[in-house]
């Protein structure tokens, strides 16, 4: 097997660059991603009805399996924009196309912000030409912060994958805090590698990826109208990822780290969290099962409040994992905060409150339940729900 | 047709009571509702696999369709406290049944409170035997103040049934703040009548009344292990209620006007709420669909947040119903906020900020989206979500 390195870098041929054009109050908000090469490319998109412009003409362009580019800003949605939002985001490709030299079929929008306000595209003009001249290879955290909304930090990633002599890096950047729920692809999720691999493989290796990190975070349940994440392959590297070798394994882990890092990275950042939280369901009759009781723990106001509280109250826990889809039997049901057991097949131990209280403290907790009616287990990533969350979104005016 | 007068009374032949038997720090935390005729009982219990000692043996009691009491605690929900829960929830049955000369299987029970913990039961037959001897007709705002846990107001509701001279009463309790949500029968709920009807036709009543009123209320989107209503009837009236009969439906439109106003008082009364909120879906394609983008749109903490922020941030709205069950089409719908209209046909008017936020500053806040695809329609009731939600939850310790 291979050595795997941790590195912050595009991967070569790929530039980027963030701008400030101003449609935010202040920062920068306008971002662009560059490859010198064709690169074959995969993209998974929000299943929300409601589309924004991007996501609909992008989830049209991604049929071809090209890109050479991807410009994104923050602070306006352009969703429920009608047809002037469309004509926007086509008109943001076209830009990049021109100063590029290159076909706009190959160039994708993202944005993100407040819904039904179209964008200002004078401003959003003379941001991609500033952009366009600020690319560099060194340029990934400076598009990283041009996406950022109410996150309080930047999320990137990456991973070197090391095999028989041959490297492959990938490296991803993701933006996101509130909106975060199952069933999207995510928010802004864009992640670079220089792998040789057709856009097919690609995407199927993107969607199981993606189903255990994005797809299993939640922060409040809500499914934004923008959400998507985007691979460009640029083949530089010269390593051809072939399906059923195992470079394409070890591709495809590195793959799943990148999104799963991120994931982590955003349920640690989510609107107002003070801590993170991982819930495990194990021994599910089907991974479906699994999941649902997971997801419905980690969306459950009452049990998010009680982590921020720092109140051992199992039984929130119990509640949600018995209201989910799962197929839940109350007898064989046990429950774990942290290494302390709290439930056994239904009954409650007699645990002293200190002692369950104790892994509450912590940064990070972790809540698993075990079903005991099967093998399959899922994971689902969150964090506690705070006054923070409430005023982020209270006072985040339109 | 009739008249209908409004009055907060139990029907003759029902007596209540409500005592401190010292299960919470302070105040009355057990009740009793006792019928001196036998009745004819419906009733409808949680959905969620982990329920509580009273509802598994209220569940088996109410098949028979029989009912003489009620005996109920707040401060302990005896949930989660397997055989030795259901043991102590059929004693206080029993001591019920001993004190009254009746028959423990026309005695049910209830309870809410923490989860997993057992009861005290030296403090509840003491407190039984108390509210015994102080069972009274006016005792139903004792009753109702008994059964309260965050709840900080009372929540009762009377209906007078009057038709070529003859006369129906019902009276509702109800209590509940928080654990509400979709798909449950309610928190505790009681309800009292002077009708002759038998328990068949009630209980069809019941599940009709309960969809509209109590299933369509959403505080939280959490489930409890407790909920039930019970409606008895003592027959005392002499009204036969007869299926397809006109005074059945005039009794049948008293009963869901009793539950629906008791959900709205559980709406106005969610845990911290500053604003009372109706999600009105209209011309949707079934009713099915209209339910599920009107309790999306209700749950949605987005949305709440920004009705807690007086915003218009109508995209979030919208962003819940498409991320709904229900069948939308962006280009068909419409939105208003109050009486001003918002979106037409997918497309955001442009109305003035301070128009649009108007209807945001008013107490009780109607959102009506225009699904323009059938003429099915449903209404959800909820809350907006504040601080004090978060310090309730956070703060309510196990």
């Amino acid at each position: 097997m291979g050595e795997c390195k941790h590195k912050h870098q595009l991967p070569v041929g790929f530039k980027a660059s963030g701008v400030r054009c101003g449609i935010k109050l202040k920062g920068a908000d306008l971002a662009l991603i560059y490859s010198e090469d064709d690169c074959n490319a995969a993209g998974v998109f929000t299943t929300n009805i409601f589309k924004a412009a991007s996501v609909i003409i992008n989830q049209k362009k991604i049929v071809s399996g090209k890109a050479r580019a991807v410009v994104a800003n923050s602070g306006i949605a352009n969703a429920c924009t009608g047809v002037q939002g469309i004509k926007d985001a086509e008109r943001a490709c076209e830009l990049v196309a021109e100063l590029a030299g290159i076909s706009s079929e190959t160039v994708y929008n993202a944005s993100t912000g407040v819904i039904g306000q179209l964008l200002p595209m004078e401003k959003i003009e003379a941001g991609i030409r500033d952009a366009w001249e600020s690319l560099s290879a060194d340029g990934i955290d400076a598009a990283e912060q041009a996406i950022m909304t109410t996150d309080t930090v930047p999320k990137i990633s990456s991973y070197e994958v090391e095999y028989a002599g041959k490297k492959v890096k990938l490296t991803g950047i993701v933006k996101g805090s509130g909106m975060i729920c199952p069933n999207m692809a995510t928010m802004l999720c864009f992640i670079m590698t220089d792998a040789r691999i057709n856009s097919a493989l690609l995407q199927k290796m993107l969607v199981a990826g993606v189903e255990t990190s994005f797809n299993s975070l939640t922060v409040d349940g809500d499914m934004s109208t923008n959400d998507q994440a985007l691979v460009f392959a640029n083949g530089r590297s010269g390593v051809e990822i072939t399906p059923g070798s195992e470079i394409a394994e070890l591709f495809e882990l590195g793959l799943s780290y990148i999104l799963m890092d991120l994931a982590k990275q955003m349920a640690r950042d989510g609107e107002g969290a003070t801590k993170y939280v991982e819930v495990r369901v194990i021994n599910a009759e089907t991974y479906a099962d699994a999941k649902s009781a997971a997801m419905t723990i980690s969306n459950s106001p009452l049990v998010k409040t009680a982590i921020f509280g720092e109140d051992p109250n199992w039984g929130r826990v119990l509640c949600a994992a018995g209201r989910s889809q799962a197929k839940v039997v109350a007898e064989k049901t046990s429950l774990y905060f942290g290494d302390v057991k709290i439930v056994e097949n239904g009954e409650p131990l007699q645990v002293d409150a200190k002692e369950a209280r104790k892994p509450m403290l912590e940064k990070e907790l972790v809540i698993t339940v075990d079903l005991g009616l099967g093998n399959a287990q899922a994971t689902a990533f969150t964090c506690d729900f705070s006054y923070d969350y409430i005023k982020i979104n209270a006072e985040y005016h339109t």
